[in-house]
């Protein structure tokens, strides 16, 4: 701390929001896949690898498994086969340097590793958040296959179930921006709406998708009622999302419902309405954001959505998140934008106005680790007396 | 004049929308209060200081009080206090150099001084905008005492009151933003309707708080009709506003509307719909805007919002505002910041498309005094013979 | 290709939206008419060349005219009229050096040149866009003259005009933004609903303006039937819009239910939702986007919006265009400022990233013309040999 230039290479950082990784070797169509919010291929005449995170995966990730930059994707593909996927795994993932994991374990989590395997690779503390629709969905499935299963069970079921996964998570996630948008009532729904709604959740076959807005509204208000810190995706994400109404805006009236309830929002993504965001987290006290998968999503352009991000809000209501999935390049890719976006704004707040280096290394480790730690109630770098 | 770089440390300034300031000293809770649009304390763990505005005090604010840039908070409010709120006040307001302060006096006049004590301490000419709202809430209670009152006189009388105010105040503003949103019926009301309302006012008891849509479309015609200069409070403003119901867009059918009445709405801060304000003032001839309270609560972003508040509108048509209110901190950073953010700006475009200083120097005049001068008719420079 | 600096002088433009320019002189009211996307003049006391369109006018294309850089709007109008509209015209076009334009007809096609003078200008090939509502205008003008003309008559033949238009073009637009607003149903409409607002369109006296929902999802869904590219006004234009119902977000459910139709949609200007538009074209295989007008209408700013484009979008996804009418400025601004701002963005992110240079060009090439190509199915330079 003696120099002038910040470096924020070795700021820890705890990934308030990510999954786990595949850990079997991928084609490059599936790996097209990882590096896309689409749920489609890429166009005729065109390759996934021709965008912002493309780039970046040839220009960073490539030396990592020992290849020039921008090595031709086909090239990537191979040596990353030949590398095998363990190593490519913890070779990214060392490299992302991640103090504490803190995974979402409701998407797709036949596909992915859990968050023990994944803090071993990466060598890093872990934590779990809940998602409140795939346990609802996870426990419906259960109550209807039990004989003379009602809808009452299932209501005390999903609480019982969400009070037990309580006990071990920090907090839990919801994706009614997925499901229902957020132009939804705000009120706590009542039980009696609750258990209709429940019982046509029973009659319903097959796979369950919930997407009844009485339930997700009554599983957020369950949340609200614990004070859960609960995470919201919010924003950008895949064709499956009404963007638009999806503007963290339109939550005012459920935050300013929720204001003395010792529940905390967590604000996901946000993109491209992170300015909004800002200005959620500033006005609400119980309300924080990150702008999680922009970061790796935009790549070279990260820099400036990370400086549009350090506007209103409170310097302790903004967090990381990498919100990675699948590819192990997703993690290093997201700490290192984030780590060189946060340093270049900090840099740039200095050149104007003269923050002092100590300044600019608090705030950035508020940023990357302090805030998630207090909002989570996890800080295992002060147990281990390393923060 | 014979330099090549843009020097706008002088530059007048017509502050066409500001408060007056606290004469009393204040604690760290009520400065924090004052550094902040939120109606609420910073969350446990946090403090308002840690903040972009909270940096830019502690930064160039510190040292006009005689401190070291980046002294603690406490320091700071010592200091402060040491100095007394009389002398504070005097050396920002000077140090900020405003040639007009245009006081909007219906904001929590009984904590603030008056707009000729402001130019007094400031050094500076003044004029005065009369909140709507607030017109009419004082208009009412006094109605509303009197043996008798019908809501046809307290009609008669809001707008006996205006026209008397309107003999001194250069507009008017209007806060519908916070109390109905923009997403109103833009159609003049009916004098029925406006009477069932303000029946419906009489009859409330204790403190009034107009949310009344058909009274608060009646006032903003009012307006029109008498051709008046219209401040809108737009976007970014505290947790009592829905943010997405205060996009300027959605006031386009009322600006259609009145684009032949000789009324002009100047639209307040806009933040973070700055652009589409610069679009509206583009296309409307009667519309024009600031970026007003998100200069100061951007901080060492305000470049970037600045930048981006220059690229639709007119030269004509954008406007500067502090919209401080209490602190004297926010008149001396909200100047502090626009010089340095339109300077940057404008060396900028010199720079790509080699801008002659000359016309550098009658942008930023235009902006910073000359379109206030003569959007409100009133031009004190000029009267000195010194603009 | 040796050298280290990207050089986009040269770069093969594909400008995939403009219209015809004016052929005879104008003088300054019609001028500053031109340069300013709103229906009214200037405001009292203001000039539309005191803004970043006219201070660019002012800076590149007085000396195309002979003219010192930053000459008075004056002196530039006479030098105009001096050397005739066809000498201007001839200068900056050759100047704005154009591949190819993609001109649509529909817009005011009386005041300005067809594509084929528009092509010999700017020694240029061409091809033509179809603008959807203004062919049903016309067919709906001259059916209604007929004897005994029925609405079952009227929507045959719109389709078999759109059928026969299509033989040569390569493409349609809708202004759905303009007549009705993002905010309408997806669905196709039946037959009977469409004969509905037929036979009232033929009962309607006068010049015809199209503003019926049906009739106007009708044509787009006539166009997805055929598999047409279909160019989209989005977001900014004149004061006849409603911005906020002209957010592509509002198309999402639309290009959800056309995805696998073969149609594609290139989302014309967008600004201020080209993020929102990047987003789009990122998870949806057959939406494409350019930030057309914007770029000349933010003049010495188009940097940032030209930067701004560039985040979520896959680059084979990105298009350009000038949206250039009437004045033959706004082809040579439009080119100057995209070939430069998108140097900027490329050689950014070169240095942050380390793109190689070929990268960079290969990357510029897609975006100013091989998508476009590719999308259009009109490639004249590789006809020629030359692409």
């Amino acid at each position: 701390m003696s120099t002038d230039a910040l470096d924020l290479t070795n700021l820890p950082l705890f990934d308030h929001h990510c999954h786990g990784v595949l850990t079997n070797d991928v084609d490059r169509a599936e790996f097209e896949g990882l590096i896309s919010e689409s749920s489609r291929p890429a166009t005729d005449g065109t390759t996934r690898f021709d965008s912002q995170v493309g780039f970046q995966v040839r220009a960073h990730c490539a030396p990592i498994l020992g290849l020039e930059p921008f090595a031709a994707p086909d090239d990537y593909l191979a040596r990353r086969r030949e590398l095998g996927a363990d190593e490519v795994n913890r070779r990214l993932l060392r490299a992302a340097n991640i103090a504490v994991y803190g995974i979402e374990t409701g998407h797709d989590a036949g596909r992915i590793n859990g968050p023990a395997d994944m803090a071993e690779l990466g060598d890093a503390s872990h934590c779990e958040i809940v998602r409140l629709e795939r346990l609802a969905e996870q426990v419906a499935e259960r109550v209807r296959d039990a004989p003379g299963a009602s809808a009452a069970q299932l209501v005390d079921e999903i609480e019982r179930t969400l009070d037990a996964r309580l006990e071990h998570a920090v907090g839990v996630k919801t994706i009614a921006a997925y499901r229902i948008g957020f132009d939804f009532d705000d009120a706590r729904p009542g039980r009696s709406a609750v258990e209709s709604s429940a019982a046509r959740l029973l009659e319903t076959e097959g796979p369950l998708r919930l997407d009844d807005p009485t339930l997700i509204r009554h599983l957020i208000w369950l949340a609200i009622d614990r004070a859960c810190v609960i995470q919201v995706h919010v924003g950008y994400g895949d064709d499956d999302v009404d963007l638009h109404r999806c503007n963290p805006l339109l939550l005012t009236r459920l935050l300013r419902a929720s204001v003395d309830s010792g529940a905390r929002f967590t604000l996901l993504h946000c993109y491209p309405f992170h300015r909004e965001a800002g200005y959620l987290a500033d006005v609400f006290p119980h309300v924080y954001f990150d702008i999680g998968l922009a970061i790796n999503y935009t790549g070279s352009r990260s820099e400036a959505v990370i400086a549009e991000s350090l506007e209103l809000a409170p310097f302790g209501k903004i967090l990381f998140s990498s919100d990675a999935f699948g590819a192990a390049e997703l993690y290093y890719l997201g700490t290192l934008l984030f780590r060189r976006g946060l340093t270049a704004a900090l840099a740039r707040f200095a050149e104007l106005d003269g923050w002092p280096l100590a300044e600019q290394q608090r705030v950035a480790r508020m940023i990357g680790y302090e805030n998630a730690a207090r909002v989570y109630g996890f800080d295992p770098l002060a147990q281990n007396g390393a923060a």
